[in-house]
C-alpha cells in the first residue's frame, strides 16, 4: 500500500514567521512516486500551525498581525504563568497543526494563488514538518 | 490502489456566501465506488474556505457576520495595498483550506445537523472544489 | 486496502470543556495494525470540535475562554432565534470539525507536547468521535 514519510526541518528567524514550503512538499510528493491521492502536511509542534494560501508579502505581515491580536483576548491567560507563549497556542490551536491538499499527476494540486505555509508562532527555533503522502 | 478524484464547480452570488455542496460529495463518493475511507474536501482558491455544520438559515448569516468581522483586525491590512481583499484570505487561514470526512459503507459519515460547506469569501466569482477519496 | 474505522463515546460534563482523547485515538491505530499512514479524526456534532495541542491545565482555561470569546460578535446572532448555541456552531467551524495525525509504526506520531482534544462547546452532552486509520 503506497504511502510515503518526510521530514521537513527548518529554522525560523522570526517570533511570528510564515514559512513557505511548496517546494518541499512538492518534492516529498515526487519522491514517493504517488501519482493520485493526498499529501497530509503536519506539524508537531504546538506553538506553530500549517494553512495554504498567498506568498504576497503584505499578506505575509496581515498574517503575522492576525496572530497576534487575534488571540489578544482581554484577559490574562493562565498558561502564561507557566510559559509565556499562551497566544501562541491559542493560534496554533485556531489555525490549525494540519492540512490536507489533494495530489494529481504526482504532484500538490494548488490552486494559482496557493502556497503550503508552516506558520511560527514562538520563534525563532528549529522545527520540523511532517509530510505524508498516501494514494496510488 | 483506490483513490477518486472529482472537481465540483460552482458559482457565487454573494460577496461572502456559504455554499451547500453535501449532495455533490456525496455524488463523487458514490461514483468512487469506494466503501470505506476519507473523503477530503479542498479549494483551490485563497478568498475561499470549506467547513462542516449546520444549514440553518439564521446560522448561515451569522456565518457571513463572523467571517466579516473576526478579521477585522483594527488595524490597516498591507494586502489591501495590492488587492482590496484581505480579510477574504485572513478568513480563509483561520476557516481553513480543506476537510476530511469519514467514509462508511459509500457514504460521507456525517452527523444528523452536519452538511458539507464551500465558503465563499470574496464574490461573486466561478469557483472549484476539489473532491478525492481514498479507501478500499 | 487497510482502512480501519472506530468510534470513540464520551460523555462531557462542563458547557465548554477540552477531553483529552490521545489514548483512544491511539488504541484505534494498535487495532488497525496500520504501521504507516494517517489516522483522521472526526467529530460529527455540530457544535464541537478538535484540534491538536498541549494539555497543560492553564492552557486548557485559556481555550475555554477563547472558545467562549472570540465568537462574541458584537451584534445579536440568528441562530439564537433557534437554539440558543450560536456560539458553539461558530467555534467548530473556526477550530475545525476534524484533524488529521501522521501514523508512524503503529502510532499517532505526535511531538512531545502534543495531544489530540475533542472539544465540547455546547455541553454537557453525550458525544462520539469517528476515527479512521488510513496506510499499509
Amino acid at each position: 500500500m503506497p504511502t510515503h514519510a518526510a521530514v521537513i526541518s527548518l529554522s525560523t528567524k522570526g517570533r511570528i514567521e510564515p514559512v513557505d514550503i511548496t517546494g518541499d512538499v512538492a518534492g516529498a510528493v515526487r519522491e514517493s512516486g504517488i501519482a493520485d491521492g493526498i499529501v497530509c502536511i503536519a506539524t508537531p509542534h504546538t506553538t506553530t500551525a500549517v494553512y495554504v494560501n498567498e506568498p504576497e508579502r503584505g499578506l505575509l505581515q496581515d498574517v503575522v498581525e492576525m496572530a497576534g491580536r487575534l488571540t489578544e483576548l482581554g484577559v490574562p491567560l493562565q498558561h502564561n504563568r507557566v510559559d509565556r507563549n499562551a497566544q501562541a497556542h491559542l493560534g496554533g490551536i485556531l489555525i490549525g497543526n494540519s492540512v490536507t491538499v489533494p495530489v494529481r499527476d504526482g504532484q500538490p494540486r494548488l490552486g494559482t494563488w496557493q502556497s503550503i505555509f508552516f506558520l511560527e508562532l514562538d520563534g525563532p527555533r528549529s522545527r520540523r514538518v511532517c509530510v505524508t503522502v498516501i494514494g496510488g
